[in-house]
């Protein structure tokens, strides 16, 4: 379970090691009374983690926490006069919130804690464009009901942050309070996750030799 | 892999089970030319399910299928006169599909093969529900844009079936046409999914020990 030693190219990831990082970031965020009111899933990859996350972030007789999945892809933007410099990553919205079932079932997301899950935090991209979208959003919705969104809190876990040069900053305050949660911090290789396996007995075998089970 | 023996009260799961599952339902579903257009994930917990079987249906080279997340959950209804037999369990929308980003990137559901994902059927209340609102989503929409919705085609996927009487009826043509996949039936006990595991390694042990591994 510790960061990939130099010499690994190819980082074998088990569920069951995603497993216990949930848990472990669960126990992470109730120590610190930072428990979210909301799981905010960006998909596919966030799925797995948001709903383990969830089952450890429920204390015993408590309601579950509800998870809302949004749906963000990174596609290659293709302008006619494409550089090295000027191609990008667009982010394209799949889904997002249903705001409608959120507003009737939960008295809408202001002065809430938000949680945001993905499995991987790479450029940074999806996460900046998630946060900074659903932060208008609340505030707009806010406005729009004369209320203050100034007790809504957002934070974000990933389960791999990759140690590389990101495309975009998440705020300062967010990474310096400690709502910036990555379970593992990693050098910039290919995970691996157990998703993708298609021998799944090997995967874990090899997680298992990475110490990664 | 076999279904539970008569004796065992509490069937253990492992993620790699669950895996292997998805993965045997994904080429079933590519053999018989059933390959879904998209992917709708009951939440919580068809989030997991869902996500692993996209990694399998799609073909090399393909692009992503799709996953919308739905959210239901079944909640008591609570009549002031509740005996046992009014008692009953409403279902809740917690969240419903983006038709905006769906029209938008996916020219609508009209004419798509749809695949309904969850964990368990259990009473089969949630996977009548998901499947009548949504056919009736499809159907108001083709009406709309004056399409027809004949060539629309739902299936359902889920882990494990609990063998046991039903509270509602899926339509017999979906049953009888193979298009409701249960990748294991099960007799009507407890089935412990690994993302409750409060000890995944001691659950990952009983799995094995049952041969759900």
């Amino acid at each position: 379970m510790t960061a990939a030693a130099p010499e690994v190219k190819k980082l074998y990831i088990s569920y069951n090691n995603i497993h216990k990082l949930c848990q472990e970031t669960a126990e992470k965020l109730k120590a610190e009374s930072n428990k979210p009111d909301i799981i905010i899933a960006i998909g596919g990859g966030g799925f797995i983690p948001a709903r383990i996350l969830r089952s450890f972030i429920r204390e015993q007789g408590e309601k579950n926490i509800p998870i809302q999945a949004i749906g963000l892809s990174l596609y290659e933007s293709m302008g006619n006069n494409s550089t090295i410099d000027t191609i990008g990553k667009e982010v394209v919205r799949t889904q997002w919130l249903d705001f409608g079932a959120i507003d009737k079932h939960f008295d809408t997301l202001i002065g809430k804690k938000i949680l945001i899950v993905d499995e991987v935090d790479d450029t940074r991209t999806t996460l900046y464009y998630a946060l900074t979208e659903l932060k208008k959003d609340v505030r707009n919705q806010a406005i729009k009901l004369g209320r203050s969104d100034e007790k809504t809190i957002f934070s974000v876990f990933v389960l791999h942050n990759k140690d590389k040069p990101k495309k975009e900053d998440l705020p300062k305050e967010l990474m310096d309070s400690g709502r910036y949660l990555a379970a593992r911090t990693v050098p910039d290789i290919w995970i691996a996750y157990p998703w993708d396996a298609s021998d799944i007995d090997y995967h874990t075998e090899m997680a298992k030799t990475q110490g990664n089970i």
